[in-house]
């Protein structure tokens, strides 16, 4: 594989343009964590020009000889030692989620910028504390990649705030997949060590709603499904209404549980954006052929780049609407039809690979020092979210939030 | 246009049949309003073996000829006079919402049962005495046409019961249409009058949810927009979370301000049941050229059978899903398609005109004494949460319902 480094950041109106070929100085990267969670964000690492990887930290020694082999870059068996060492410049911590908060704090005391998978913690005062440890290292948080970075809603975003389809009134989400009968460990079926849909996947739903509405959340009423499965005792669906402010509601609705394909209402394309044939697969009688789940997974962690998922559109999270005044959008995996009265028009979101965007914000934030959307506060805000989910199901009621504003 | 009096119903599992081609004796009903609802159920009506039209009342004189000369069937100006005929043996009510209670009593004193379009009056209060007053004069209340009565919900509802998906556990409803911009009269347009999207068209979501969840609601979260367009002061979409017993929840929303044509999520199929081409219709165009809009409206009242839309598959209302455990259900324009591990099947729904499942109820309930499943309780439930979703959304709270039981 090689990169080609005359690509363009694509061009969004009224967003900052960074010259991607005139990259001289891309940002040492390390990666705290070389499972799944990095093997999905490799190939855009890996084609970025302004991010080169430098060094991985890993428990499982095969991943460990996969990174260094395929990258040319040392590894280490303990977290600690990769944050410390002085070519990392900023750390990408993507360990099990019951692990973010040691991790990016390690990384953020020794004044490394962090890029965390989401959820950026599994609690809030964890989030705070990191929050709050970045602002006295004078370091930069991002909370990603989450499908609040895909193309698609990146354009949507500034779509609407060009006013394409007026003042945004009414969002609505649906996603329906096999989330939860795929390889699990026992911690990302424990909803306490963040596993389960809600910290898992709602936050993508939830970021990415949240971006689109551009207005902040205010409260939170849901139901969630966590008892469909003896077997796998967390939460696996939900139906969520957010109460932003200026009036702008949304509805979401998930289901990890479902037979049903949602990636049939997004032109057959999976999540990764990655075309799907018509052949059907049932999740659950692929797990039943696997003897021990927890090592199954564990296997899928990165191996080579070609054994990485390779995206041909931008990811997406399933059907997504934004329905406005004058006119109402729509994501598809390769970028946003709005209708008005003059019926629908498709608006191409440019496409490098997915998670581009991702990649593109961290280097503006440790280059350039921008502050990215998605930063701590506003990690903590869609992970705040996700605990109102869990406590307005539990309770009934619903849940006023406290952490959405700036 | 003749009849095919050897049609036999549809039979679906564990249901009474009829055999249409035995009936010897139809109904002989009476039709309280010739405007745009008989419209809409008149090809039905007239192709059903077990229905005969013998009087109609409408205060149009155009719409009364035009009855006249298709059916051979007398007409009065006024309903009184209609519900006294000893020809009339039964009543169908599709009057304006605001006139349904005084109209459907009137025939339920004379001793007639009554088919009252959806919703079956605008307050609690009047259809709890319209339940009161047939339960006294031992006639039957039907409340519809209603999508709950379309044919793939029907067969859904079957299918459900066989256990072919387990147990029902989230249902989600979507509907994106133009509603808000056809041709309205002021009432329609008055949420007090019953107008507005809510008794319209969230009774029909409400209906068929509860159809498929098949077990009592209980509690009502809900956001309406009602102020998106002040020109037409009424709601015009909503999102709701519906708590039903045992656990189920259902998500449900509505846009009747849509630019977005939701019938391309239903194989590009109107909601009554007619192909649509792929030319784009801007209600709010068409409707900019219409000069006294009340009048245009009241223009679209009954004229011919030869006008009135021909339904080609069933009728529908948008995108529905019902997730269980073993399998997920979802609706089409022509049945139901149920997704298990072993992949899609789909179940057609049989077929004879849109609207005939409403008048095998009819018929059934008058002449075999049988208890339709959307009676005057029924009606009752589905009205109480729709001015659940009103209050909801104006205090922000959620609504305990009281009228859900048997």
């Amino acid at each position: 594989m090689t990169r080609n480094p005359t690509l363009l950041c694509c061009v969004y109106p009224e967003q900052k343009v960074i010259a991607l070929s005139s990259i001289s100085n891309p940002i040492r990267l390390g990666v705290a964590g070389l499972g799944r969670a990095f093997a999905l964000s490799a190939p855009a690492i890996h084609a970025h020009p302004g991010v080169n990887l430098v060094a991985g930290a890993e428990p499982n020694s095969e991943h460990r000889r996969s990174f260094e082999t395929t990258f040319g870059a040392k590894t280490y068996a303990d977290v600690r030692d990769l944050v410390t060492d002085p070519d990392v410049e900023a750390v990408y911590v993507s360990t099990p989620h019951g692990l973010h908060k040691e991790h990016a704090l390690a990384a953020i005391n020794a004044g490394k910028s962090v890029l965390i998978e989401k959820p950026m913690t599994v609690s809030l005062e964890d989030a705070s504390s990191l929050i709050e440890a970045a602002k006295k290292a004078g370091v930069q948080i991002i909370v990603g990649p989450s499908h609040s970075f895909d193309g698609p809603v990146k354009l949507a975003e500034a779509l609407i705030a060009e006013g394409k389809i007026g003042r945004v009134r009414m969002i609505h989400a649906l996603y329906a997949t096999d989330f939860l009968y795929r390889p699990r460990t026992a911690a990302e079926l424990s909803t306490d060590l963040g596993g389960g849909v809600v910290f898992s996947q709602a936050v993508h739903q939830i970021d990415l709603v949240r971006r689109l509405a551009a207005v902040p959340a205010q409260r939170v009423t849901a139901r969630t499904g966590g008892a469909w499965d003896a077997d796998r005792p967390t939460e696996g669906a939900y139906s969520m209404l957010i109460d932003f402010s200026e009036g702008v509601y949304a509805s979401l609705t998930y289901s990890g549980y479902a037979h049903f394909d949602g990636d049939r209402l997004m032109e057959n394309t999976a999540e990764l954006g990655i075309p799907k044939s018509d052949e059907f697969k049932s999740a659950r009688k692929i797990l039943e052929s696997v003897q021990d789940e927890s090592e199954f997974k564990s296997s899928r962690g990165f191996s080579s780049l070609e054994t990485c998922p390779q995206a041909q559109t931008h990811e997406h999270f399933g059907q997504v609407f934004v329905f406005g005044d004058r006119g109402d959008l729509r994501l598809t995996p390769n970028g946003v039809e709005i209708t008005d009265t003059n019926g629908p028009e498709f608006y191409p979101a440019p496409f490098r690979t997915a998670r581009a965007e991702v990649f593109d914000t961290l280097y503006a934030a440790v280059r350039e020092q921008t502050t990215p959307l998605q930063d701590g506060k506003w990690g903590r805000a869609s992970l705040e979210i996700c605990h109102a989910l869990l406590t307005s199901s539990e309770t009934g009621d619903t849940v006023t939030l406290n952490y959405q504003e700036g």
